[in-house]
């Protein structure tokens, strides 16, 4: 009964919503069951403010012409903010890991979205991922730039990525650094596994 | 900045969208920005899709004029099916309860969906539930049915619910029964909780 990317036939609409929310990732088939069953019984105005919302986003929302993160303008709130530092950018895999960047406050720079890190047995490479761009950036404002932060995730793809993005970066004459990684603070040393605590010992400071 | 039941006012796409979702049941705000960002990330095919089932359910959805249930018809499927046993009724709380036994295959008889059970503390009296609609159905084919088969979760809430239904029924002269429960079948007695325990020992059958 499959049609392909638009899932299987169904007469039924409950059933139509709730195949359509399992392709969903994280969202299994009770859950979407739920979900639908929930959506059936909202409120009418919050259902057609969603359907509005979900029908909507892609048209609406684009890449930042300068970090390629997400934004509904040509230039996102933090590159259009002239207030700032843009000589230090900060390398994300996803719109999420900027936002829970922007979320702790810490950091005033610029971002770059990369859309992912580069996983070879998943089948993204390089240029699946936003590089180019950044290459592009780094060279165009180059005498303005003084560092590339890399706050990918620090597992296989994450570090791969970070060591990929050193090395066409450093010979640009551009610092790049990564995030510290170690044992979370206000995390228990005796629950963290081995490869954390490796990691915490490797990159010790000297206090 | 909130204006009631439509939530926050946001004119950032993606936010809209993910505070939307977030309103689900089960859904967190981190679950929420993850599905907003899946969605911005998917086929258009499948989202157009999703926008149009989501805004489409409520319309095209209504509850079988004889059991309740949710259909896309006047009759449900199950209460349209000549095939089907009309003397026993299984009274159920939710159309997934309903989809549970179906899945099963161990039901021929017809549902009755409640849509919730007695619950005094969260304000769910026997008005808010289809309980007039099933007294309705047991007057008016009172010759043809034998029993109803109350099948609501084995709770509090559900035990309370069943409770009030035969109080109803069994005046009428017709039969009603309750779902066995105790240790599930393959479960470990070792992990089988104290009530469960109690009511296994309750219900205990002579072999």
């Amino acid at each position: 009964m499959s049609t392909g990317p638009t899932g299987p036939v169904t007469h039924d609409p409950l059933k139509r919503l709730s195949s359509l929310l399992a392709r969903l990732p994280g969202i299994g088939e009770k859950s979407a069951l739920r979900l639908a069953l929930a959506i059936v019984k909202a409120d009418p105005e919050f259902v057609r403010n969603l359907a509005d919302a979900v029908g909507s986003v892609q048209n609406v929302l684009r890449f930042c012409r300068v970090c390629c993160d997400l934004t509904a303008m040509d230039l996102c709130e933090r590159c259009a903010d002239t207030r700032r530092d843009r000589s230090v950018i900060c390398v994300v895999a996803q719109p999420q890991d900027r936002m829970a960047i922007e979320r702790s406050g810490v950091f005033r720079g610029v971002y770059h979205v990369l859309h992912g890190v580069l996983d070879p047995l998943g089948g993204v490479g390089p240029a699946e991922l936003r590089i180019d761009a950044l290459l592009e950036r780094l060279r165009s404002d180059h005498d303005d730039i003084k560092e590339i932060i890399v706050a990918t995730s620090p597992n296989v793809e994450g570090d791969a990525t970070a060591l990929y993005l050193s090395k066409l970066v450093n010979p640009l004459g551009i610092k790049v650094s990564r995030i510290a990684s170690g044992v979370a603070v206000g995390g228990e040393l005796e629950y963290a596994d081995v490869t954390t605590l490796h990691r915490a010992l490797e990159d010790r400071r000297r206090l």
